[in-house]
């Protein structure tokens, strides 16, 4: 036994060298390293642990994961996963350290917010930074998310959240006296209009640096489907090239990194299929404070299967927004729209753009409410920015589609961003018919958005459900009222059986 | 394109071959499979997915992780964690099939839980079967404990939780008409009076099966410090023996699998730091429930930093234990305990362990308090089985600690549950002293346990703290008032930075 007095004495850690493990976890950082390794055991670690590995001055913290024995690491050897890789930027053999986790202070908020007491800026940024320096494991993010879920964020915390999200993200700055921006809440699926309204609000030379989210708990985001057809993975000096040449661009916040914080909790969020009213103001308004944006219009659908079921709730939620964005001298305009039902006929990222493409080509057929919805929210837009008189924006931006004006000006952006691309179309395509001749009284968007996301939306881009009919429409027995659209048999029949399981995904009355 | 009608056809998947990759995950069931493998793209699976493997009729459900090349794994491979491998018990190059994890339909009660529902019988009982056949990711474990933490379960729920529990473990029924246990809430570190309990109480002919946990939120459980004296991983078989032949066991309830619900929930409970009074209330009595207890001692410690603050928040404990107890015909009685100061010198299961063996064995120093609040609860438990008249016994508590009945019968259950052990020592011993002279006034019991469990504890079996004082002491300056025990440099250092930076674990008023 030895005894020590006073501070313990530093302690030299051998080095461990570095091996990219090729490992894909999906934003996880992982190190494996042998159970016998000599650190693991000066160190105490054990599988599981949260453990901070270090190389040349930069850091991340990450699980642990241990191999017992065998040829794929030596016993001095960490072997990371991509996503550390990366965030070290070692080269295969460095050296590096690994050492125990330094314990999570902001965790004690995130308890104190489990046990109902509110949270001040100073908690909620400690918080955040951690979350982004990601620290935080599942467990505690999912802890964060859901008590913010069952004592829901009232004002002070949103805003608190709010700035806390932008304080950790990247900021655009804009030469310009007004910058739009426009959002939607979601719930409805192929609720596609953001790429129509920022090519007619450019068209008309306003500026809109549009940056959108993929998926949190729909079958696609605006994203996921603007992938398919252009790249968005801008960083912050391609986006402000982009909308400086062309007034406008539809790009992928994560990219960007506006609000780093947020692309954690979506992933979680996304997990848990949960998605509160807090958590969903401060992610949006983060978003578009940082990007600079003066402005915004916000698309709030409402019906009975949309994320907002009622008006009274709505206009509950408009007027938040609209709080919470005068604190930071953003000025929130909400419009309601019909949520009963979705918005085209394509729901999926793909599917989604081939009904965008149609309305801003003029294409026979084109899904007409998709039209008239882009056009209410640019028209919004414009009067916002005179271009405008009140009450004449929606005709002007109907005029800039007729005229293939904002066709020419999508496909500009499109170009600038990278490279016009044509949407995928999925290997297999499936009827789904009606067991019963009437008219169609009822269409669940809940149900759908599920059916959409089994069958592989949005990771897989071409897959989707094509609807074959809208509220009214008569319909015969064993006619199809969707298509499913898929690339693989197991996504397919996996779709087939929620389909087959989950009752009525139409009511159909004779 | 292809279209089909009607349902889909079936799809043979290809199989793949099962490869032991020996990583340790720590109950986390892993699946490595190649980015390039055909039934990753044919599934449409990708990294982080949860998937089903199966084999010969076994099936686990596994987090997926690829891998880009590299030599560790074929094409057709599906590389398993210890977990898996174990969970499927194939063997090496066994064929294997690995889809999409089922949607999980109980996460719709956790989500309306979180949104302030409350569950019934049945939605309960769906999650936690869903939870034990581990469907549940740490993200969807983490947001119903901590739903059940923001909108504590009330007793209805609790009692249904309870049942749920019950219904998924094993159940023992013994052959007497009272058969006790006993529990501490804990809280209060080093209060480690089961294993002198269990002796007094098996001693004097009574029946004490029990199972014990390890540690959640302290630096030692029961379990933790008992295997430091003998074995505790036994099977129901082996239990139900050694109770049979000595009337009493110290065992872990985790191997026993009476509530391995309980042992899933405790895990994430760990990490998030949180052990929330509904949780607790069903992890206890479900536990009690199936080793077939009909009466149960409960031990409250009662102090401004222990689990339970205040004598009311123990009583309303121990009135829902009580009522809850009632529906399911076990008898409860709780005593309220001093939870001002640690109970005993060790703190850590070694440490622990041998202030256990220095009572039980009248060592000339044994701790006097672990003494007395042992023969109170174990004489709570003999005037229970009508060994001793009301009111005396503890004092016959005390007769069978000092005539050496309850170390002989101890040092039998240790040799009947596979042979009686030496705690370890620890490589290193490190004093923290009194920065002033003084008489101590105040003992955080909070941060003596984070202390030891930052110098190791629970995992690292020696370690954890010595405590050197008591309240009320004199102490000089320069005084060691506790020595930290480490296995590990690097253990210890982490220990005294916090020590360090912690702010006073004792005062002392001059």
């Amino acid at each position: 036994m030895t005894q020590s007095h006073g501070s313990a004495a530093p302690f030299a850690q051998p080095a461990l060298h570095a091996r990219r493990l090729g490992l894909h976890t999906q934003h996880q950082p992982v190190v494996v390293m042998r159970t016998d390794c000599h650190v693991c055991r000066a160190e105490g670690l054990s599988a599981r642990s949260q453990v901070l590995v270090s190389a040349g001055g930069r850091q991340v913290q990450a699980t642990l994961f241990q191999v017992e024995g065998g040829t794929m690491l030596g016993i001095d050897d960490a072997g990371l996963s991509e996503t550390a890789w990366t965030a070290l930027g070692v080269q295969e053999g460095e050296e590096v350290r690994v050492t125990h986790a330094p314990a999570i202070e902001s965790l004690a908020n995130v308890r104190r917010r489990i046990y109902g007491n509110r949270l001040d800026a100073r908690a909620l940024t400690d918080i955040v930074r951690d979350v982004t320096a990601g620290r935080y494991t599942d467990v505690h993010l999912a802890a964060f998310l859901t008590a913010s879920a069952a004592l829901p964020l009232d004002e002070a915390e949103t805003a608190d959240l709010t700035a806390a999200m932008v304080g950790v993200g990247d900021r655009l700055g804009w030469d310009a006296p007004i910058v739009v921006d426009k959002h939607c809440i979601g719930g409805l699926p192929g609720n596609r209009t953001t790429p129509i309204v920022v090519a007619i609000v450019a068209a008309n030379g306003l500026l809109m640096p549009k940056t959108s989210s993929r998926a949190i708990t729909s079958p696609a985001g605006t994203a996921d489907t603007m992938e398919t057809l252009a790249p968005v993975d801008l960083d912050v000096v391609a986006l402000k090239r982009v909308v400086e040449v062309e007034g406008g661009c539809i790009a992928w916040g994560g990219a960007v990194h506006l609000s780093p914080a947020d692309d954690i909790f979506v992933r979680v969020e996304r997990e848990l299929d949960v998605d509160t009213e807090g958590q969903l103001i401060a992610s949006v308004l983060s978003k578009k404070i940082s990007a600079g944006s003066t402005h915004v219009v916000i698309d709030i659908p409402v019906g009975s299967t949309a994320k907002v079921r009622s008006e009274e709730a709505a206009d509950g939620l408009a007027a938040r927004m609209r709080a919470v964005g005068s604190r930071f001298g953003l000025d929130v305009t909400c419009i309601r729209t019909d949520g009963s039902q979705p918005v085209g006929r394509g729901i999926g990222p793909a599917l989604e753009a081939l009904d965008v493409l149609a309305v801003l080509q003029n294409a026979p057929g084109a899904p007409e409410d998709l039209r008239r919805r882009a056009a209410m929210l640019a028209g919004a837009a414009l009067e916002i920015g005179s271009k405008a008189e009140r009450g004449t924006g929606a005709a002007l931006a109907l005029e800039t589609l007729r005229n293939g004006r904002a066709w020419a000006k999508f496909a500009a952006i499109c170009e600038a961003q990278g490279g016009l691309r044509t949407p995928p179309k999925a290997a297999m395509v499936h009827a789904l018919v009606s067991p019963r001749a009437g008219r169609v009284v009822h269409i669940n968007n809940r149900k759908l958005a599920r059916l959409a996301k089994l069958a592989g939306a949005p990771d897989t881009k071409a897959a989707g459900i094509h609807m074959e009919i809208r509220l009214g429409d008569e319909i015969d027995r064993g006619q199809p009222y969707l298509h499913v659209h898929a690339e693989t048999s197991g996504e397919l029949a996996y779709a087939l059986d929620y389909a087959g399981s989950a009752g009525d995904i139409i009511e159909v009355e004779s």
